[in-house]
Parts: structure tokens; C-alpha cells; sequence
């Protein structure tokens, strides 16, 4: 089976300035702002009790634990990320079905769409082995990955040659994108919220997630960790759960 | 401009026994459940003043033209639908968009997908004419419509012979279908509340809406006009604002 | 520690008929509209895989098992429930922090608000012992849990009687109102799918929950058994956790 | 008519420095933190067209203008803010309401209320004139005023007296909270996406909105003004009514 990359790795590869990551072949994750700190999710559920930290404690940690443990998750809604993203209309199609979050998209119905489409490297083509409900995915033989890549890119190549003539010819673009392929590349601005990129996190970033969407998924949870490092650490020792 | 079918066309194209409706060349509405009446939404509104009716009254309808016109959307939310789609994925996308609702599909993960894919009739393909943010939509000429249509159509069948010989190497769905075009037929099962339907169809079932997505927002506001008339009426005369 | 009632004695105390239930001393839980089979529940599932069964077979109940234990939540929006409820104001104000539902209310801005107040039998009258973050319910001593009762029986009256002599002096309900206390009952109408509706029971019908709430949450999770009973058993099964 | 506070008396009112708004005898609005600003709202909506805007231009501002006039609200979810008030409970019930916003509030099962309580001043005490439907508030003579607010005043007293002899008593304070009137004090954090704020402004900085929850509605506003003046601006002029 090929292995998620581990979050450290992803960690190491983006910027620690500015957290751009490349994604893919033609793919990015870009934070365009981070909102609100662990002191925050701490001080929204000591309201409960009438309280207020001014700066972390260890017993604040110790709440956040609490939190994430005993599954109290609003407190993690008072924080969260706004992203970019370029991504393939494949795993597109996977982010907008988690609804709360906030989305604007690139519109072929308003501009040619770029040029841009996602072709796996040979060493990312997967074959499907076992039967049904215990489907395992392994690398292809190197020949067929080979093979296949080159023809995803042939095709590819072909559809946006025949979306650039429909266009030339006058065809409106909400009509002429209708052959592009769901490899071709989207923009995306994405804002979620903490509780919500949990619920994300654990689905997106599993290995019985789709390999392509885990490209994106980790990177966003290496933003989680590197701004939000006991939350977190909670989360991970609970198994990965969403609050 | 082309224009958008008049809900009376869609009640007379379903059957009214069923409201199941044929949608482009291989997509479908098919309504799986209504759920509740109008006598509710005025019950769910009459509970701010703890009265209840037993059955519609005049002054019960006024209530709901006042409820639109006053935009008191809430009591909307507790009656709505169930229905089963046929649709091509360009169009999916544009209805996941409406959060507050539920949603299941077909997964391309997980089964192959049906060889069935849309190709606009020669009169429904359309040059955009005008300049930025003042565009219209008009018929093709009819050698280009032609054309187009049959380049779409070749350009699909193309695409899923790739398709298909992809999966008979053994190449996992998931990365097969990367090339399968936008006009790909899914099926959804979508389960959506009146408030958020209203949002919808006046959005969706307007000309300013891709015209494909009106062949489906078309149908949708159909079941609702014969299920809550009254709403409905209230609804186009406020100028198909959602409350 | 007081227990909270087993669903199967609400089963029994509810009409089976119309699930109408007798809750506290003035309020009610009472079934108006069911929405949905656990068939539904299947085939909005197996939309994922094309399939779609008529009738609820061995297999489809294990996928239902399949859908909790492995927390795919989406099919369980498919179907729901419409209630109503007439509940004190503070058990009212955690039902409402329950987003994904819909909610209409008796407004005391709008009418005179009906003078019922809920008063605790004395055998439900709690003391509370331990510390902070560990602690415990008992019964009260049953000399100072008949006083309590009773002083809450005297403040409440008054509070209305207040509230009436204000009203009578052409006082604004929605100015009156500001002293009623939060034991004063309110009415809604809920409407709720049942994701939702499990993450409701999870956290409300539970030892950790005001004692009060179990009383309605209690009510609601016996309809949710006699209706959906593969589906309850499954959540029993794996923990009472929402998918 | 008690007039609505114009929004410019609010701005004067706060301190600009931190926007902390004293609100009717012992409440507050504490703004804690602001997310983003006009240039995210035009950049989320300008990659629809692939083009992004590194200073606020004027083609901006008219995108924004455009935005919520054709109601395309999505962009406006891209900011938000994040606020502490302390509000009375039948203020805060109003608020909860509105869904699409987190929040955090003090819990009178966890800890004993604070003895604060909400007596309107004479000038603010309203007595209901007109019939069902066309109701207005017009102020109460002035020694019903004033009796009515001793009143009020006196009652409240009273029922901290009683709560504060059960808990000195050993009762649980979720038990003796029960007699505690709806104009008791309470404390919430609050975090709101601009689109939201825009909704609930337009519903509760009404003339047809309580007048209490008026005076937290316009801070609210004001600091919608201050940082996002371009959108308020547009929001005004189109109606009020939220894209």
C-alpha cells in the first residue's frame, strides 16, 4: 500500500514563512491567514466557567486535552484558516462536501479555464486489489504506470485542444468546457474553521482516502500542527477523531 | 437569449402521479418523498402565537403571503423533498454548492461509472456574446451547433474507451476516471428543505443560471408549485426572493 | 446517583399510536410527522455503488451496522423527524444550541405567555457533591428537597403574578416578560435529520446531562428506536457515538 | 417610537481603540478580534475569474458594491470577527438563533451566576399600542415607567436572594438556577462570518427587533462599518438586506 506522507515531511517542505506548498504536478496549498491562537479556543470554553487566561498555561494545555478528549468542540470553532488551493476537479469534488467551510471557485462558465491538468507520475498509479469492501490499492507494474501516465496526458492534451478550438469558433465557455476532464486544475479560496478542519483531517488524511486528496490534506494539517501544536497532539492521541 | 422553460411545461412533462421527469438526453428528477404540507408551515409559524390550525383557512394563506413577503423564512424549513437526479457532473457541481441540504452520489471510487455522458442538441449550444459582466447567451449557428455537437459527442466516446481500457489493465477507478470529462452523468439522492429550495430555484431556475442547471431547477420548482401552491404563488409574486 | 430513565419505560409510557409523552410536571414530546425508512437510509447509501434495493434485506442491515460502526453519516440525513415540545425555557436553550435543525418558538413579544412553570418533585431535587470537574448528583435530603420545591412553587407564582399586574397596566409583553423565570415552559416545533438527531441523544440522553433534558431526550431517542430500529441498535452498539 | 440608536453615535460611543461598547445597565460588547478585510472579500470573489488585487482599488470597490446588490454573498463568509458580550438570557435567546455563527457561553450548571440583572431605565419601559400584526411600542407614562422599573428591579433581587439561599443550602446549582429571571446577565463569546452578520443585522438593528437587542446590534454594526466600510456602505444602500 502506498503510504500517506507522514505530516513532519510536509512540515519540512513548505515554507515555514509563508506556508506555500506544492501540490501534485501543477497544485498548491497557500495560507492566506491564520485566525485566532490556542489561547482562544482556551478562553471560549473558560467562558463557561466565567474564567479568562491571559497567556497559556500548563493547566490551559491541559483543558485543550480535556477538550479534544471529551469531545467538547465548539470552543475549536473560535479559530480557523483561510487557504488558497489549486487542485484537480476530482478532489474538488471532495472538499466542497464538507460544508462548513467557506468557498470561492474559479468559474468556467467566466474565464477559459488555464492549461493545466493533473497527470500522475508513474511511481502514483495505483491498481485496485481484493474484493469489494476490502479494496486495497498497490503501485502498478512500472510498464502499465508508465504507459498509463503518458495516456493520461495524451488525452488531456487532446480535450484541451478540442476546448481551445470550441472556443476559437466562438463557443460560449460554459458550453466548450463541457469535454475538459475532472483532472483539470481549479482555484479555490477555503475558509474552516478548527472543528471543521478536524472532521477533514481524519477523513482526508487517512490512507483509505484517495491518494491525491491526501497530497492536499496534508498539508493542512501541517498548518494545524505548526499553529495549533496541543490541539493537535490531542487529536492525534485520540485517535484521530474530530471533536 | 434562450429561455428558460416555464414551470407550467414541467408540470405537464411529469407525470403527475409520480413526478418523474426526463431530464437533457439521459438525466433524470425523480421525486423519492414529500414531506409535509403547507398546513404545517403555518402550524410551525401559528406556534409564536401558541395556535394550531386543523385545516387551511384563508386567513392561513395570508399568513403564508405574509411569511414570504416579510422574508420569515424558518417555518419553510420544516417541510421539504426527497429526490433522486440523473445529472452531468458540471451540473453536480453547481447544486453541491447549496449547503443546507443533504446529499449522497455515486462514487467513482468505488464503482465504475455508467457510459453515459451529455451532448448538448444542436439548438441548445450557445455562443456568449457582449462584453464582461454584461454577457448574453444566443443559439450557435446551426452548422457549428451541429459541429460542436457531434465533436462533444466523439471527444466523450473517446474518453471512456480510454476509460475502459484503463480499468481492463487493472488500473485502479479512481485513477482511471481522472480523464472522464465534466459531461459525465453521477446520480445523487438529495434531500432539501423548502427555505433552502426557495434559495435555490431562485437562483437556478433564473436566466442567469447556466441553462442547463434550468432544466433540472426547472422540474425542482415544478414539485414544489404543485405540492405548496400557496407558497409558490407567494414566492413569484415577491419576486422569487428566498425568504 | 439518579438514572436516567431506560428508553424501553418511555416506549411503554409514550401512546404508541401517536408517540404523544407526558414530560415533567406541564410538558410534552409529541410526534408530528415521521420522515423516512431505514430502506431510505440503505439506498441513499448504495447510491455510492448504483444499487438500490426494494425492500430491507439481511445485507442491507448489516450496511447499516457498516454506516455507524465506520461513521458515514450522510445517508442518516436522508430521514427525520418533525416534534413538538413544550419545555422550560432552560432545558429550551440547550435544545436550540443544536445547529443543524429547525426550530420555530412561542415569542413572548408576541402573546401573553401560558402561566406554567416547571417546579422538580422533591425526589428530583439534586444536591451536588465532589469537585470541580468530577462532579456528582444526588438526591437532596428529602426535608430540604419538599422546601425547595415548594420555594420554587411560591417564586414562580409570584414572578407571573408580577408579570400578570404588569400586563395590566398596558406594560409591553415583551418588557413584562424580563422577570418570568427560566423554569417558565415555551412551545416549538423541531424538525431534525437523524445525524443530527443521534449527536443530540449522544450528548442529552446521557448521565452527564442536565437531568432534565434526559427527560426529553429520553422521549425522542424511543421514537428514534421504534422507527429506525437497526440503525438505534447499531449507535447502542458502537458506543452511542454519531456517525 | 423609541428610535433605533443611529450606527455614527455607536462608533463615537466606543472606544475606537479596542471597540468596547458599554450596552444597557451592566452589559457589553467587547470586540476581540477582526478577520480579514475588503481586499480578502474581492479577492475571494475575483478568483472566480483567476485575477487577485494586491491593493483595494477603485474597480474594487465597485465589485463590492456589485457583490450585494445581485446578492453574491459567498465572498463576504472570507471575514468575520469574534466578540465577548455579556447580554441578558431573553437577549441571548435571540441571538442563538442565528445559526451560522459559533459561540461559547457561561454555564449555570458549572458555576453561580453573577448577581447582575437587567432593569430597563423608565425611559426605556414600553407599553404596547395597536392591534394584532400592526403593533408598535411607544414609551409608558412616566410613573408607570418608573414603578414598573422598581418593580422589575425588586423581583430580580428577590430571586438572587433565593438562589442564593439554595445554593448556601447545598442545592445543585443547576436546581437553583430554575427560578432565575430571563433579564439575568449572562456571558458569551461570538464568532460571526460578515455574510451572517449582515443578516442578523439587518433582522435585529430594526426598528421590528426588541429594543434591547438593538443596543447590541448597533456596536455590532458599527464595527461592521469601521472595517469593512465599502460593503456597509453598499449593504445600506441596497435595503439592508443581506446578500
Amino acid at each position: 500500500m502506498i503510504e500517506p506522507r507522514p505530516t513532519d515531511r510536509w512540515i519540512q517542505a513548505g515554507n515555514p514563512a509563508d506556508f506555500t506548498f506544492d501540490v501534485l504536478d501543477h497544485g498548491y496549498v497557500a495560507l492566506e491567514r491564520i485566525e485566532g491562537t490556542e489561547l482562544d479556543v482556551v478562553n471560549a470554553a473558560r467562558v463557561s466557567y466565567g474564567k479568562r487566561s491571559e497567556e497559556l498555561t500548563d493547566a490551559d494545555r491541559g483543558l485543550l486535552g480535556f477538550l479534544i478528549r471529551e469531545r467538547h468542540g465548539s470552543p475549536a470553532e473560535m479559530v480557523g484558516m483561510l487557504v488558497r488551493m489549486r487542485l484537480p476537479i476530482f478532489v474538488m469534488r471532495e472538499h466542497v462536501r464538507h460544508r462548513i467551510a467557506s468557498l470561492n471557485e474559479m468559474s468556467g462558465r467566466y474565464v477559459e479555464l488555464p492549461e493545466l491538468w493533473y497527470v500522475p507520475r508513474p511511481e502514483d498509479v495505483r491498481v485496485r486489489v481484493g474484493k469489494p469492501g476490502h479494496y486495497t490499492y498497490e503501485r502498478a507494474d512500472i510498464e502499465l504506470a508508465r504507459i498509463t501516465a503518458e495516456h493520461i496526458e495524451m488525452m488531456s492534451a487532446s480535450a484541451f485542444e478540442s476546448y481551445r478550438t470550441m472556443l476559437d469558433a466562438g463557443i460560449a465557455p460554459e458550453v466548450a468546457r463541457v469535454i475538459l476532464p475532472v483532472n483539470t486544475y481549479t482555484e479555490i479560496w477555503w475558509r474552516i474553521n478548527l472543528r471543521s478542519l478536524m472532521n477533514y483531517v481524519s477523513l482526508r488524511n487517512a490512507p483509505t482516502a484517495q491518494w491525491e486528496i491526501q497530497q492536499y490534506a496534508g498539508p493542512l494539517e501541517a498548518i494545524f500542527e505548526a499553529h495549533w501544536p496541543t490541539i493537535h497532539a490531542a487529536f492525534v492521541e485520540n485517535g484521530r477523531v474530530a471533536p
